[in-house]
């Protein structure tokens, strides 16, 4: 291979080092890749980060001492946060979105890759720890930005069914009080899916009463592991009560009127403050 | 705004194109991000190209014209193809994956952000079009694949439904033949989620019969739009003949020998080759 210059090793070193967030890459597998000595690579790696940092495209971390290297972490700025959230506020607030029993059509929304990426990485900035070993979700519509904030994070998805699946071999099954439909339903996951003693972090699209939430957090219970944190695209403030405490929502939903045509919701301020 | 060097621009634009695939950037949007003339960007450009071409790590388009710009695809090599079906087989193959009823057990593979998005870009490779407009799928475990290949071709993802919910809006609902199970199941889609003309891929995660994909095309046709290309993660060998004509798999899955605890899995060779 040509020897790279300065120029071309930060485009290749900053392509492949944002394309796996949070996984540590030695300095040896960048000298090797690049045929370049080790205290060249750093030099390229302190410029690359200024860089990121100064446009506030995330951070690059060096790690340290014999597992050590260097990492990349999408780490969300205020001021990014505040211009992804009230884009998505426009979107929400169309007034064709609302449909019949006063819910908002989203799925164009929640299902959007790019969407879902930049609200992965906001969510993933929140629980940015080190004791969360998986994300988990409950099937369907919260998979898409619970996989883009485990993507963020560098750590497995995990999604529990609302049905046993053969395929799945066994499986623990509980069941659940859908606070706002009020009714007990079942959600199961494969025995293999969460190790004992891991820390979780659920996610999901939707929070009302918080009954899915309530109900994934007897799941995670049942593999002896831990709820670290609970994060949602979206809560309603009514109720004011929820099933569970301390989740972070990105926005805020007040009211949908059907009548008139209207939706107000907000960004959690905490995010953009 | 600190004036960025040559280096530090180009680690900039490596970083935002990448994050957006297939995404047309003006030359304006970087000529004022970076503070620098167009003719310096695009000196940029080609040593990032170039670097990308060398290293396998995607393309670099500039798009001339009124509406042009530069976009990155992530085209993916016959070489790191090879790497990454080689990978899964692998894993695929671990004995302790096969579980009662001859089934093999992948939630933790399916689900993996970075096996997800390794297996999009490759599937994003195969069907780089411009006459697609959306990735379909049919909820659960395809999803975070279709999603990944979304995101890679830079298009919406669509989910259609097992059942028929009602914070969707008014759906189509179609009635098909699960080809590996004989029974007739329903998948449910919301009006709003295609658009009449637009080319669609159907993206799963598995193929036994084709009855799925079969499902989804007819649901396509419901929508007056067209199927331009059907890929899926893994196809079974058995039933040779499939309920769906031309579609592309990754990984063929020949046995699952559940007495003698073996499996047989190879990549597909046209994407190898």
């Amino acid at each position: 291979m040509k020897r790279l210059k300065r120029n071309e090793r930060i485009a290749a070193f900053v392509k492949i080092i944002c394309d796996e967030p949070n996984k540590i890459f030695s300095l040896n597998y960048f000298s090797e890749l690049f045929g370049a000595a080790k205290s060249t690579v750093s030099e390229d790696i302190v410029i690359a980060r200024r860089v990121m940092e100064q446009l506030n495209l995330g951070i690059i971390e060096t790690i340290p001492g014999a597992a050590g290297g260097v990492r990349y972490r999408g780490i969300t700025s205020a001021a990014e946060n505040i211009k992804f959230l009230n884009m998505l506020v426009e979107k929400l607030t169309e007034p064709e979105r609302i449909i019949t029993g006063g819910f908002l059509y989203m799925a164009d929304i929640i299902y959007d890759p790019s969407i879902a990426h930049r609200a992965g990485k906001v969510l993933a900035s929140c629980f940015n720890r080190k004791d969360i070993h998986y994300v988990l979700t409950l099937e369907t519509k919260g998979i898409p930005i619970a996989l883009m904030t485990a993507r963020a994070m560098g750590i497995p998805l995990v999604i529990a069914r609302r049905d046993n699946r053969v395929t799945e071999g066994s499986a623990v099954n509980i069941n659940y009080l859908s606070g706002s439909t009020g009714r007990i339903q079942t959600m199961s996951l494969s025995k293999r899916a969460i190790r004992k003693g891991a820390g979780v972090l659920i996610i999901d699209d939707f929070m009302k009463a918080g009954g899915t939430a309530r109900g994934l957090i007897n799941l995670v219970k049942e593999f002896e592991a831990k709820v670290e944190g609970i994060g949602v695209l979206i809560t309603t403030t009514n109720p004011r009560e929820k099933l569970v405490d301390n989740f972070i929502p990105l926005l805020y939903l007040e009211e949908v009127d059907e009548k008139n045509r209207n939706t107000v919701i907000y960004p959690n301020s905490r995010l953009t403050g």
